[in-house]
């Protein structure tokens, strides 16, 4: 119970630098406002947990509509691209319907609950994280939308201030590995089953791809040579008009962060960029992406540790000098080679649920291993993120990979 | 002074219903946040007024570009339809704009202004009026956009329970007659210059149509029968599967309204419906609507009285029993067969201020009459409001023309 | 009889410098393929004619779906932007058709035919000569969207190389007069009833604006000064990149024309701008459009002669030195600043045939006055031609007006 | 050199029942005109075998642009979606040109080639044999938009009338398998380098999903049924009110085909379904789609024979009684669960010919086993094809897998 306590506040307190008004923009139809996030999860463990028990009386009915998001089998939903036109229920409203359905919640918990309900209320748990990382980046979005340019943090940390650290490639495991949750703790449906699958000879990058590197990739035109391109991603840099990453200002030498408009630093990890950028520049550097099961592989005996959300930094930070593969966690969720597909033998959770993951997987890539806004307990080697491959908007980065 | 501490307060009065949250609400490209309606009208104040003294030193430079609407000649603007993205400046900094910009308008007036100046403040406080009428039909569409259907007030003064006035048509002066405005009193541009025009022997309806009418076209199958239509309107009714007056329900006897859905009272004149259902309506109905000419000439000699903003009933209401033509004024704004175009001789401000009004003739239809939520003092019988033929979201509707 | 085999020839010797692939192009929803138009005006006698008589049987009654154009009373249509798509009937089909339903007229002609047949079938010719000018003016088009830049003719008459007409300004007539057509010749139901109308003190100009003066304001950055626009106008020409007339070259020099790509004279008549362009260069001018009833007044006593369909020069001509009003016909439809309604009393044809202008008068400008691709027979002073105010691609210029 | 002739002058003759007009159509963007694949095909062999030799002078320069479809590194090209605009070159004009590279091509070889442009000259028939099965389906497409429905062919082939074959399922391989292209023949770069892949325990039906198995599904809401769809899918569905395979008319009962409208066999192999149909009939049938390995690893044994184009059968047939594996070649392409990604190891063709086949490995899913309307010499049992999930006018079907 003082997990669920601990999850939830934090949630709150992310939007403690947030004014109602911030709390209402939906700056593109796959953002959500950070009022909708916290209400949003909060409709979750009523929906899914409270009315396990029939004799619950929901607290608003009526919102039900407006806070599911896509599950078909519980009912109609409200228009996802006009989250943003909500202004009712109100902030106040919502911090309400939190107090009351944490109550409920604990109250139960505190009388014990069955193993389904707990499964459930873990799953709502990991669910309320996921949200903390999109409340962060769907909010870094929005404020980039306003030519005022608001701050969310005066303070970011920078990164220290040291040599680089040479990128170097590590030989990886070869043949048959098994990647995939076994075990007891929490994970996604989509991480299961474990099973068998055969990695290629190769080798992986030590660390991400730095600021200094893309800035090369740019200089050197790679956003106007269209051979290095997939042929959506060479219709998507010239209809949008790409040149850079995402929140680079055109000067290549500053960007819009959590904390207003920063000098870029050269030796930090780059961050914004698409699957099509990742996978061009990588064609640039004669390298290439890893998969997933290479990525799984190499990551499987790394303690989870790195810049994520509990640092605090709300930034990528420059790679510290170190042995082996460095930045595995934290910093920037990094594109794969792997589009997302179930694995052998997938079974999705059983009813509503089911809907969590299983029907995305058709044109999104796979990517691994979390980012600055990601909650340390919320990750695993086995975690599977996954994003269409022109989405810019998350922390999103770059590691190379090699055939050997 | 008064005066403008007058209008100026009520625009900040019309909001008291409002959450931040509800401030922020664009429902549609065409409609504005309450909060920048606040901003956009202080702005205008201080680009058009205190800065044409050189010594001034703007509240917000930086808020120029956020609060230009469309002043191509002062400078580049925000998107218009991303206006509902901008939670900066908050509410309560756009409280403060307004106080600080009242305080230099007033100091100003204190000390005496140049007969320009004092021509482009009453300008701005007309300008205010517009906005404040704006502000109510936004808010209107904005809350019609939330499944939750909240309440701008608990208060709607409903329509006297009396026997319903019979139409009649009322013969109108036939041969030339001058229209247009002239004299010392404020006008815009686009009423001037005062010219001669050659009336046809004609008549006007001495009320507006009622909802029963309008329902007894609907009934009729006036929306699926293509010969009553303009083509565009057929297309437009085919494409947005128009059925009913905007904010009718389906169930035809119940509408959306600033106080939430009420019954749709018979007598009371139908309202939120386009140029295109009002030329089926009078088609279906075998007369024609007036033009602005007619109209105008018949009301020129009437007072400017009728169930305007002021009497805050918010809400069109049946016409009281009297003789001769009644609903002239207030109610709903009335549909006219008149393309808004120059008048004769049509000279346009000079400088930005001639983008106010002279640009916007073309594709539009000149409306007459003024609303429930149009302040009376803004109003006169020269005025010309004009919007696109498929507006639906003002407070419009229909008055029946004949020739004779 | 001997002028519906002659009227009806000429749409078929139109065609003539076609292959079966060119009469199948579509390049915009606004225009239509060559051999639509062919089989489009045979189906017009067919169904308005033939169908009179309850015994015809259709030579293909399931291709009345495919031919209908709008009118909704007769029955469902095909996709107007799908006709492209439409390879059978061929081209052979068609002209067998044309050649089966000519003869069933001129059968019926041979035996005589009551009045209201002959005024169809009179109307169906004026139909057929309206087909004319579009099918030439979608073939320009069509041959543009081809970067090979096909030629319809090889030989384009040019302008005779005389001094240049000076503008001058010639006095109109004032106060009352009538417009509109009476008497015993064809017009259309949207040129009647003849009414009085108040003209007020004005001007014209005794020739159309040429090509060096519109240069000179493309020169003088006519394009990119917003002052100069309507709203709207201005959107079009961000959004579509106007630079300069649509068939003009990049280097102000060349243009596209029926005989390809051909030196612009100077002193020729502009063409192919639209109403906002037209509306544009007026201001810039320092003068206004003709109304339309200025522009009949005008035209009322003058001959119908000029550089007409007849000459066969298919692209506009310098004026010829001369007295009083020039190229008043022929050459290019002349822009006024009338919106296209309709006239005081107007009454549309009955039945089907009502819908054949009437519901169009909403978002259009009236033209008047011919262009080289107009039949001569098919004119007259109060012919009403009309366009949406960006369309460009008829043989469309200017004609400066002002107050006096 | 015959198998050059051979295979080029069988382009023409598939175009034999089209008229020019016919020729003309690109009924989507997708889609292209009869007369430009003849064009297309012809350009490649000029531009990447002709124009090796330096002292060749290109037949028609200005048609580059009009022909390059899509490699970017040779230069400009014309809009894809635009190609149905181009009336010019005509097909008479196409047919010299096929004429006029195939006798310099042939020449060539009459003299002897060098090994790089055997296999250059190897791919460009490989190219065209790819463009005659679109051709057909393109034809397909482009006779199905036209409401009078025309038939490409008077005589379809029907299926066998024996009794159905039931549906039971084949044990694969399981283990490390090597799959891919290896040894002497032509193959695409995208079928290389041949590998080791890891197969998990599975089996396949012996044949394809039949109509009547199809329209199970349907009767049983299948399209009604949001959990039976992936997420895209279901929008797709919702969006285009997908009811039923592509042809199918709306009895249920019949279908359209290059014969016309046509009685649906029930035991024939379903058609003209999207991968999210085929992947959403698999979850409604408690089964999955084969994997690329899988499928590859069963057909790998299998002579290439089958319901091919060589049959002129236009259309898939029923099962024939027999043992083993059915209809693993021919009838329709076999959607499986893999999407399209580069193999292991994957080096693309140097030069503009790279952009042929990996560019596209975005957002696509693999297709085995080719269809009715494929060249039987064009296919092998490593051959990939690939389509969005949302394509349906390719001959396309299912086969159904399961894990063991
Ligand atoms: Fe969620
Ligand atoms: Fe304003
Ligand atoms: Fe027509
Ligand atoms: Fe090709």
């Amino acid at each position: 119970m003082l997990r669920f306590r601990r999850i939830r506040s934090r949630s709150m307190a992310l939007c403690a630098p947030l004014t109602p008004e911030d709390m209402m923009v939906q700056s593109m139809p796959d953002a959500s406002p950070a009022k909708w996030h916290l209400a949003h999860t909060t409709w979750f463990f009523e929906r899914f947990v409270l009315e396990r028990n029939a004799a619950y009386r929901p607290a608003h009915p009526e919102w039900h509509f407006l806070l599911n998001s896509y599950y078909q089998t519980v009912g109609p939903m409200h228009s996802r691209p006009r989250r943003g036109l909500l202004s009712r229920p109100s902030v106040a409203q919502i911090r309400g319907y939190r107090e009351q359905v944490d109550e409920e919640i604990c109250e139960w918990l505190s009388r014990g609950v069955d193993a389904t309900t707990a499964n459930i209320i873990e799953l709502g748990l990991e669910h309320e994280q996921q949200h903390q990382e999109l409340l962060l980046t769907d909010i870094k979005h929005a404020f980039f939308s306003n030519p005022l340019l608001p701050v969310y943090t005066d303070v970011l940390a920078s990164s220290p201030a040291a040599a680089p650290v040479p990128m170097t490639f590590v030989t990886g495991r070869e043949g048959i590995v098994a990647i995939g949750h076994q075990g007891s703790g929490f994970s996604f449906d989509n991480e299961s089953p474990r099973h068998r699958t055969l990695l290629q000879p190769h080798a992986l990058a030590n660390r991400l791809v730095t600021n200094a590197e893309f800035a090369a990739f740019v200089h050197d035109g790679g956003y106007e040579e269209p051979s290095l391109w997939l042929s959506e991603g060479w219709d998507t840099v010239c209809r949008e008009q790409w040149r850079r990453p995402f929140y680079w200002q055109d000067d290549l030498a500053s960007e819009f962060t959590l904390a207003g408009v920063q000098p870029i630093h050269p030796d930090a990890p780059v961050s914004h960029v698409s699957y099509f950028e990742a996978d061009a520049f990588a064609r640039w550097a004669g390298a290439r992406l890893p998969t997933e099961a290479e990525w799984e592989s190499a990551a499987a005996a790394l303690p989870v540790q790195g810049n994520l959300l509990d640092a605090m930094t709300l930034h990528p930070q420059a790679a510290a000098t170190g042995a082996g593969m460095l930045q595995m966690f934290g910093d920037v969720w990094e594109w794969t080679a792997s589009p997302y597909v179930s694995y052998p033998g997938f079974k999705p959770l059983a009813g509503a649920l089911g809907e969590y993951n299983g029907k995305f997987m058709c044109g999104q890539w796979v990517l691994r291993g979390g980012s600055c806004a990601t909650p340390r307990e919320h990750l695993r080697a086995t975690y599977r993120n996954f994003f269409p491959p022109h989405a810019r908007w998350q922390f999103m980065g770059i590691r190379l990979g090699q055939d050997r």
